[in-house]
């Protein structure tokens, strides 16, 4: 199933894609897709649904992420080993777990706005994986049973701010339309491997990251038992599982995003954002 | 005014404080402490209320954490002088912020869990600033407008987690328990001076943090203005803005928390923790 949000910014819906490609409204059975509404409980009556029954949506609105207000926005970085290798680094003997602001959160066909100051922005195409359970302590052998679904995230970065400015990376990831997320959340009963997925980021007509989920240093399973091993992950969080190599950072020379680009930015089966760089404009 | 949220775990309600020290149920006018409820607008309006008026509580109620899912729980690093000397660090010369998982937060008098396969548990008295209000670029002359009020935080830390696993600091931060936060969030309007308050942790009887916000190299007005620059804050996003000198770690011989332990956590006119450490129990 494909779960979305549409509507206005700050005034988004839940929906979901039916099998013609239409938006369903969801709204008269679900709350808005955040917390307890991403839970694989939810999911699960959500599955029982005929969406033929439900109102189509008229037009063509704008798509919000994926899911809303997420109590962490979580990333793993370095998870591709020739990502690692592109940025100088070491691959990590464990995984490397850092947050956006959760103010990020943004749409798949959103504005990527550079923010004030930025010098130096780039992309990542990710794997987007969000919890379905509130879970401490999970087995690698029953994580993705926590998993409510996947999608794509771009997981846009001031490299400047990142790796200059102090020994967290927090401040580079975080900006105003940061994190967009989406189209869909795709249900993780179609997904039934999430290390065989293709994902890419095409910049403004020219291919820079393609590569497999196969190539992930960790994978989901391992990422959400390690994490959980170390605090309690919640309904909704999302976890942006890492980029691979391509990106403008790594490049010789290296290129950074500019107003009037766009990101082309993909996973199997999950969907495809298109998203266009703009410059701050205050 | 001195907000508060009481009851069982997960079905906490709003209240305040009364002059007499009576908390008054507040779940009449208004929504759970988080998010908008606690924006300045908001509580604007909550203080125009007649409290007396308002049912009291009876019997002593559980505290919970002064705000609930928080869309961030921020942290500034290392942001007293003597603090980053204790730890061997170079005094930074921007904030450092990192994260805590939202799951972190905790109650004032709550248990502080020890979690599975720690080996440094460790303290950090902090003033917590929660933010009233959408905002970015915000000038220092402006910042302390966007402040919804003041708690106190224990920012309790794992710190092998924290320091010996990863270039960032989110892991050992972020286990269940570890943030205390409470007992009350007192309105911004009742502190006239951030800079000017005493806090301390007084660890199973023996005090062992004893300073004043007076000694912060990166003031509340400079931080909350500097993060605004890097990304959008949002109301009830939390800012533990650092601890003073006197953490286990910077002890000789290094000192960490053990089940049993009592750790009492105070700032000046913001009220004060107290939490028993206990082992974590599966």
């Amino acid at each position: 199933m494909k779960l979305l949000r549409y509507g206005p910014k700050g005034a988004e819906k839940p929906g979901a894609l039916d099998a013609g490609g239409v938006i369903r409204d969801l709204s008269g059975v679900s709350a808005d897709f955040e917390g307890d509404a991403v839970s694989c409980e939810m999911i699960a009556k959500l599955k029982g649904l005929d969406l033929s029954s439900l109102p189509a949506v008229e037009g063509e609105p704008r798509i919000g992420s994926c899911v809303a207000r997420a109590p962490n926005f979580f990333c793993i970085g370095l998870n591709y080993a020739r990502h690692a290798a592109e940025t100088g680094a070491t691959p990590p003997t464990e995984p490397i777990i850092f947050a956006k602001a959760t103010s990020a959160l943004s749409g798949p066909f959103d504005d990527v706005i550079i923010p004030k100051g930025s010098t130096k922005p780039d992309w990542e195409t990710e794997l987007g994986v969000v919890i379905g359970a509130h879970v401490e302590h999970v087995s690698e052998a029953d994580a993705l049973s926590v998993v409510a679904g996947y999608c794509v995230i771009n997981d846009v970065s001031e490299r400047c701010w990142q790796l200059e400015r102090g020994p967290t990376w927090m401040k580079g990831k975080s900006a105003p339309t940061f994190g967009p997320t989406g189209p869909w959340l795709v249900t993780a009963d179609e997904v039934p491997d999430p290390q065989a997925l293709e994902l890419y980021l095409e910049l403004s007509g020219g291919m820079v990251q393609k590569s497999t989920t196969a190539d992930m240093i960790f994978s989901v399973r391992q990422i959400v038992s390690y994490m959980s091993s170390l605090f309690a992950l919640q309904p909704g969080d999302i976890i942006a599982t890492g980029t691979p190599e391509g990106v403008g950072m790594g490049m010789k020379p290296q290129r950074w995003l500019k107003p009037g680009d766009v990101m082309r930015t993909g996973v199997e089966g999950l969907g495809e954002q298109k998203t266009k760089v703009v410059a701050y404009s205050g």
